[in-house]
């Protein structure tokens, strides 16, 4: 189904339905259509589909109410964090109730000796990090943008330093839902581990509101290393910074991050951050670790990139020359941008095991500039998920089919290669049909009868993930 | 409801079942009375449950006509791979077929640059590292028992190297899975990381069979660090020897294992190994790095080993004295049950938030004494986790109550402290109303609706972990 397809669903919002939230939320209920229209946007090129309202809660109870209200009148409701979602997570294309969470902001307790914090699902990553700043603790899941934890968690997110501390998935222990009947559950206690039943706690993390409304949960910090230090490399090929970072973690070598970016990108920086780096496929590292420790491992990281070819090695050490080293990576995909004023980006996800990341990158790369368009393509690498940013002029409807259709070709040679349409965005509104190619039929009939068991009148953000 | 009630709720299975099977698996399909016990039949203390039949299975297909055959007929199917786990999980308590995997038992493919392998489900955890020798990597879960890498995932198994790498859930990439028609579903691709659809792979992990069977399992492999080291230190209390364990990991500090032993198992270590150890809450150690780093580590923790009241820091380089230091704790198990010829064990299995893991052994510790009961108490310090003990003489129906009362104050304890009334053991038979209790009725009735969803006749493994 396209958009428009979609948007003749939208189903009737009835006036009690409104009068009821207005009563509740009074001045936190609005229709306001720029309100509206903000809420059912996200940073995909996707049509906005606005919701018919939108509250903004301020606790479970808040969404606990709201829930109860739109179930009675089998009305859609779509969480919402801070919209930096890439697939069209948040487009209320059956209309409905936008549940703004963006409010619930608070970072409710920090145990240093669990290694554990709780929050609100609207606390932002950084708003945690700031919090833990003098705690000894981080929080390390870090996507691009300032996504909400409670957004991450709905579509499984990751970061620069996932090879070393892993997905959101891997940061969780527990979490408070609402069910589609408006019922509050907490998914687990606690413990770091649990064989308590079925692990509820994975099954909400990436599945994007359509089976529940994480509105609290309970994380993993990391201890801050004491010494860190930066690096970036060059190198003559795509497969040699491959193989570098494999090779560093087959010997267990603990990076902490390991980038990707093509020459395309570096030239990208170049332009956009007046640098002078060596326009060639680079990686962007970082090492941690106990006082000395950090050092060992990247003057053995340098012995590997020398042995694969690599170019100079840069080390930077002070916080302020590591964040002048990595500064171009972390302007990258806005730098890419401006390679083309004006235009927008068709954003691919694939993901592949990572011993066949450099061919699938190498074979991107070459029938990109066969259909001639430009895409600056960066990655990471420890997990095997790269993006390319396909630059097109959103005014120009065959440009767009011509990057649509490398977006599909490159998805298929992801999952042909043993890989999965999204590695880190997530299924939105338009992977439903990839799902079914990568998972067949019958897996992914088993998520249709999980979400028409958790979701029997499919309100919770429906159209995405699957149809039921 | 007990075993016995359990028990009236035997299926009749029809001839045709048994005249189906026959003629699929011929010599592969027992009625043997022995062989019915023996798959009947755990490391629980639990009264055998024999099923009707068993079935040798060669391949997914094998589970697949079962499963058919059976749904047909709503006989119930009980996957089996060794029989060694402790909440009852195999036993046949409503008759069926025991669907026996410990055929499948075939490394399908190792990939050293992915640093995954792929698995059938009868493959034990020591057979898998065998097949690894000289691969340089190895499988890190290792719990007590050689378990099936099918049992593992059924249980969510964890093990003494859990603090570093993590329990089963952590080390899974995909999953072969037959579902309750007996179709055959791949829950994933092979790729590190997904965000595509809902986590099939950490739903069936976990589930102890209620909701498919894992036939295949494609799982991490993780570097052999360059240099491993072992150490044993003994504390004046256990609240010092966890505090220990704390400091070092929010330092940062990567311990391989950290496993904590009381003093009276140390009292039976001495008498059944002969060792003259003191006897005192005692941690046993691992560190492993590249070359230097283990070392380094070791040091480090001596210094906070001391910081915290410990005595003696024995410290093994090499593999044959780091065998020799270690192997009283691979013994204790067996140690324990040595101190009461004759006895049977009461397994606990809790796990607590790290922070109150000292208070929640101790006050554990005043009530076995109190009670008049010996039983010994070793845990993963790293992860909260804690087993006692429990030694009774099969024959005395009294101490056995008195066993179980105190077993079900421990688990209420650790679930009133934040926990979870099962760290790596799994739900079973017993623990069903503890669910309940750890998680609520809410939460427990999604768990129900998934098992309905999932298992809408209810034949697979029925009466473990819900009641549907």
């Amino acid at each position: 189904m396209n958009t428009n397809q979609l948007s003749m669903l939208r189903r009737d919002v009835p006036s009690e339905v409104h009068a009821g939230l207005k009563e509740h939320f009074r001045d936190r209920y609005t229709i306001n259509p720029n309100i509206l229209a903000q809420h059912g946007t996200d940073e995909s090129h996707y049509a906005p589909a606005p919701p018919d309202a939108v509250v903004f809660v301020m606790s479970t109870e808040d969404v606990a109410f709201t829930v109860k209200l739109c179930a009675t009148y089998k009305v859609p409701v779509i969480p919402f964090g801070v919209g930096s979602s890439v697939e069209g997570h948040v487009l209320a294309v059956q209309g409905g109730v936008s549940i703004d969470l963006s409010r619930m902001a608070r970072v409710l307790a920090v145990r240093p000796e669990d290694m554990t914090a709780t929050v609100e699902a609207g606390v932002t990553r950084t708003a945690l990090n700031a919090e833990l700043a003098h705690s000894g603790f981080f929080f390390s899941v870090d996507p691009g943008a300032d996504a909400s934890i409670g957004g991450m968690i709905a579509t499984a997110a990751s970061g620069t330093n996932t090879v070393r501390y892993g997905t959101m998935r891997d940061n969780l222990i527990s979490l408070t839902v609402v069910t589609a009947e408006g019922d509050v559950i907490r998914t687990a206690s606690r413990a770091r581990k649990s064989s308590a039943g079925y692990n509820l706690t994975q099954l909400y993390c990436g599945s994007e509101g359509t089976l529940g409304i994480v509105t609290e949960a309970t994380v993993r910090l990391h201890p801050r290393p004491e010494e860190v230090l930066a690096a970036v490399a060059n190198f003559p090929d795509i497969k040699s910074a491959v193989d570098a970072v494999i090779q560093a973690v087959q010997f267990g070598l603990p990076l902490s991050r390991a980038e990707l970016l093509d020459a395309l990108t570096i030239h990208a920086i170049n332009r956009y951050s007046k640098t002078t780096l060596t326009e060639a496929p680079t990686l962007f590292l970082e090492f941690g670790g106990a006082a000395g420790e950090a050092k060992a491992h990247a003057d053995h990281m340098q012995q590997i990139v020398h042995e694969f070819g690599g170019g100079e090695f840069a080390i930077a050490i002070s916080e302020e020359d590591r964040s002048a080293l990595w500064n171009p990576r972390h302007h990258a995909y806005f730098a890419a941008l401006q390679l083309r004023p004006g235009c927008r980006s068709v954003t691919t996800d694939a993901c592949v095991p990572v011993s066949v990341l450099a061919a699938c990158i190498e074979e991107t790369r070459a029938e990109l500039q066969q259909f001639g368009m430009t895409s600056p393509i960066f990655g990471h690498v420890g997990d095997g998920n790269f993006h390319c940013l396909i630059l097109i002029d959103p005014a120009d409807s065959e440009e767009r089919e011509r990057a649509e259709a490398l977006s599909e070709r490159l998805t298929r040679r992801a999952m042909r290669y043993g890989g999965t349409c999204t590695g880190e965005h997530g299924v939105g509104l338009h992977k439903i049909e990839y799902l079914i190619e990568e998972h067949g039929e019958a897996t992914v009939n088993i998520m249709r009868r999980l979400k028409r068991a958790l979701d029997p009148l499919n309100i919770l953000n429906p159209c995405k993930v699957v149809h039921s």
